[in-house]
């Protein structure tokens, strides 16, 4: 078995609602991957970082992401990350050319709504980068799984595809 | 992406409640796969078939599960089974040494019951098949995964551990 | 047994999660109530009218309301509201003096994201309506029920008390 | 508003699975009525008793209920009860002639399976209890509410019926 980190940066897969306001908001404790993790019957390594949706996600926020997996001594990294900009921070990862192998994934309903999409994006992920033998920058999302740049959001499908 | 089939025997994975006697039954149709495929917005190729707690598998069950595994052309497979007995059946495939890559999974606690772990299992060996680049008989369980005589059933922790 | 009408006006207790969007809409057709009738093992007698959040409504709604009120042949109704008006839309209920019985309630959180207060408000006001015995606007919100102006939404705390 | 008792008994309403065992065993700590509460945003005050399927309920554990109605200084009670007997320990109290006015409700689902319906039943039973303004013992399940001796359990739908 790899040792592998997962860093939460918040997105869909994060939020929870909250009855003052009625809004969905990005749960910066990530209680939904410790859930994940309980109910699993498993431990994570878990670090929580940037908490955006990431449609507000900056280049400054990427850079801190990628300081602390340049921090980590973990070779093997899954990243929960809002589905609006996977693409683009996937790309300033690769573009970094890191010598460890990342794979990112999120969600496209909220775990707190119903759990078993992002479980089952993030399981994915998990079980994908167990198997992987080669570095580089990956996607796992709603099934489908492979280099960053082969697996794209559909948004008229609200889904992920090859 | 490989193509990738799912056979369902049975196991826990696929009890539910039925409210006229109070008993969890094994679902026959598999809702749980069809439920997970909907919500994690992918589809599945799903065979059902023998739809049995594992304590009550029997090597005439086996000798069905590899026919099925022998007649279809999909390379790769993953099995939900029960736990008890999971040893066992990945023994047999085993011993059969077919040239194909198959991942076991199934769930400590029913889908219908609480979905997380079922389709954390579920997910982590779709993902994990996804990436394996060899043949062999292989077992997925809460959080951890690997060739077949090396991942266990504790019971006395109630979970399946290295 | 009372013969009792749901009238169905929107609020927080009908909203889902749209992920094309990231949106909490309101559900038109009110499939919480249907979803809760088929748990609950039961049958009701269901009107979807405005379908709106509760801060929109304007009195041209509450008119739709007590139109639709009036031309009912039922003299026991269940009005699902939003709470942030929900007192202004008892009040005018209130005024209009019908020879009635009606019982106001909704929900802090939608039922799709959690169905255990929005059942548990709806069910206690069908169950208090079946056994009062005068006419009259009342509110039932989290487990406090009784005349309209005496159940109030405690916005601080997020819930209704006396 | 009333000052309301809750008695728990058991019954399907309270069982959770035990994967360790496989097995949906009564909550003797009656989790599911705290979650209510909590999730309801309401205070409930509850007894535990007995902690049985009500198959194996007994004239004694029977005792046992009608000692802790006496004994408490509430004149409104709940009673959570299996729904297998639910008819004869409604007739053993009533014909105690207690000056009290007690509604028996359970669940043909455990809460831990799906909440919608146990929590129906015991809102419904709340609410109803909440108006009601004469002494007896009566029965509140799958919508239907009324003396303990006109609502009776069909075992062949599967629900309460008149």
């Amino acid at each position: 078995m790899k040792k592998i980190l997962i860093i939460s940066t918040g997105g869909t897969f994060n939020k929870v609602y909250n009855p003052k306001n009625g809004a969905l908001e990005i749960d910066k404790k990530s209680n939904p991957l410790q859930d994940i993790a309980s109910k699993w019957l498993c431990g994570f390594k878990i670090f929580n970082i940037i908490g955006k949706d990431s449609l507000e996600m900056t280049n400054h926020d990427r850079l801190e992401l990628l300081s602390t997996i340049h921090q980590s001594d973990c070779q093997n990294i899954v990243i929960i990350h809002g589905t609006d900009t996977m693409d683009i921070t996937a790309e300033y990862l690769a573009d970094a050319e890191l010598e460890k192998t990342i794979v990112l994934t999120g969600a496209m309903v909220p775990y707190s709504i119903n759990p078993t999409e992002a479980t089952a994006n993030l399981a994915s992920a998990y079980g994908y980068l167990n198997a992987l033998e080669k570095e580089g920058v990956f996607i796992a999302m709603n099934g489908v799984m492979g280099v960053y740049n082969k697996v794209r959001k559909n948004r008229k499908e609200g889904r992920f595809t090859l």
